[in-house]
């Protein structure tokens, strides 16, 4: 089996790499297990800590640069397209978000379709879909108002993989991702990037900001959780998925006050005391976007899981960074 | 005011160039009369019957073409985004509605912006956007569903022009439309064009198909009413409109027994007799994958109105072709 993962040298394209590489082969649901012969990590950066393995392909480049997609998808069987400028960088640069975000997505999709083998593709949205006034609680059935280009482009995105997927030209399948956290490494240049900072930096014994208030409620799952919904979208067959390719994951509803009480019950009250509390009224904005209390209904028939509670998220990121 | 019509040799392009020529001057709410000098009417076809008027310019060539929308857009006032492939044709060769339907209104929108003059734009989005299982009512908060090429195409159209208009690139407004009849002149490509051959060909004497049953449930709206709508869209303040930038239009809910009976009460039962029923299987999906039931509350508490009845609808479709 030949795979692409796109953003592949981002954190979760890299634990989905190792996944890939430990199971050895990779049953699609009603097919015969298929070994893993080649995995091309593409990305626009090298990145730290790609898994070493002789199967590993890294490449660098444009996400938009039709030569370098028609070389990483030549003969791809299956394709999790992960490559994102994330929420607050596509908001200070329209222009980087389009071209990776959308233009880059147009161009994968338009390959994929020009081999004429309709292989799979998992696309990763992320409720930054939502925003605005929102219902209490959002479902499947929400509509999708986006109130930052990184939702919008998300947005369309899901739009054009489910009518690819529609006229079979690729077997889209579209993943509606929550924050996920506790995210390993460094802060990045999402808004959301705090909710990891504020627990892995203690816990290591680092200072950590916190820009918003503690009673903002956040819709959560874990690294664990996406790399096991990142498979399953992946292998369920496409009788099981029928018409419907949008699919936004179950997750967990907490609160800044929560996770730091979690933090505190895992680290102690020492640890909880390196967050300092610095307000951020644009980032406070951005994350009150977002829906906060989800049903996904579709998600759990298909057998997506969401983690127990954030204390287990909180435990499971100290056993896999202990590793 | 200097004014761009895309699609601006449609029958709606021409009426609302018309209507423009008639009222010399436009009020944009809260603002002093300007009077109208310039009208581009741009297309892919030079078409027939174009208003003959000093103030009309016709362009035709590909609204994908960043050369001509370069020009036309150049010290443009007002845009109205007319342009696009019809369903049938944008379902049939997909990368013709790509190109006119998306590439051409990213273009579009792109240009606008590099102006950075904000030039107001309004963008005919369909209610072709939803499909597949749908609520009995259809109404401003409904998920959206398309289950063609172009619904998607128009639902991206959507996003992305509210996203332009967030962003203060474009002040931009989307409106939804109903399916439009009686529409003058010939049949199209659109999937829905037998809606007005039925009623229009029957008041000429001449036969028409109709590919659906007459249990088939429509959502409506005249030419006159769309024009209205296209003139409210345009001159409604940024402050009236708010964050709130696509705007569902009301319609009237028939069938098409419904439609053929008010045919025959205007013109008799030999009228009526000039209808052929041919069902055509995918025409009917197609339309019946699109709501028939819809509150629009948005459109109605901004001032925009639906036809009373159908039954006046043929009465005006009569009184406008008199002319």
């Amino acid at each position: 089996m030949r795979i692409l993962i796109t953003g592949g040298t981002g954190f979760i394209g890299k634990q989905l790499a190792q996944k890939l590489l430990d199971l050895n082969t990779l049953t699609l649901e009603g097919e015969a297990p298929r070994s893993i012969e080649r995995i091309v990590l593409f990305d626009a950066f090298a990145g730290e800590d790609v898994p070493s393995d002789p199967r590993i392909e890294l490449v660098t480049g444009d996400v938009a640069d039709p030569e370098v997609i028609a070389r990483v998808t030549d003969g791809v069987d299956l394709v999790w397209h992960l490559a994102a400028v994330v929420s607050s960088a596509a908001e200070a640069d329209f222009d980087l978000g389009m071209q990776v975000n959308l233009h880059g997505l147009m161009l994968l999709l338009e390959t994929l379709r020009k081999q004429g083998t309709a292989p799979r593709l998992v696309y990763a949205s992320g409720f930054a879909v939502f925003g605005g006034k929102l219902p209490d609680v959002v479902d499947d059935d929400t509509v999708l108002t986006p109130q930052s280009s990184y939702g919008m482009q998300k947005a369309v995105g899901e739009l054009l993989v489910a009518d690819y997927a529609r006229k079979g030209f690729v077997d889209g399948r579209v993943l509606r991702l929550p924050t996920v956290a506790v995210r390993p490494g460094k802060p990045n240049k999402a808004a959301s990037t705090f909710f990891s900072s504020i627990i892995r930096e203690p816990l290591v014994g680092l200072p950590a900001v916190c820009p918003v208030r503690p009673d903002t409620r956040v819709y959560l799952t874990s690294p664990r959780r996406i790399v096991e919904s990142m498979l399953l979208g992946m292998t369920l067959s496409p009788q099981t998925l029928g018409g419907e390719r949008i699919i936004p994951l179950p997750g967990v509803t907490t609160t800044v006050a929560d996770m730091v009480a979690a933090l505190q019950r895992v680290a102690g009250e020492q640890a909880t005391q390196l967050i300092r509390w610095e307000p951020d009224a644009t980032i406070q904005r951005i994350v009150e976007s977002w829906p906060s209390k989800v049903q996904a209904p579709s998600a759990r028939a298909l057998g997506f899981n969401a983690d127990p509670d954030f204390d287990a998220i909180v435990r499971a990121h100290i056993e896999d960074t202990a590793n």
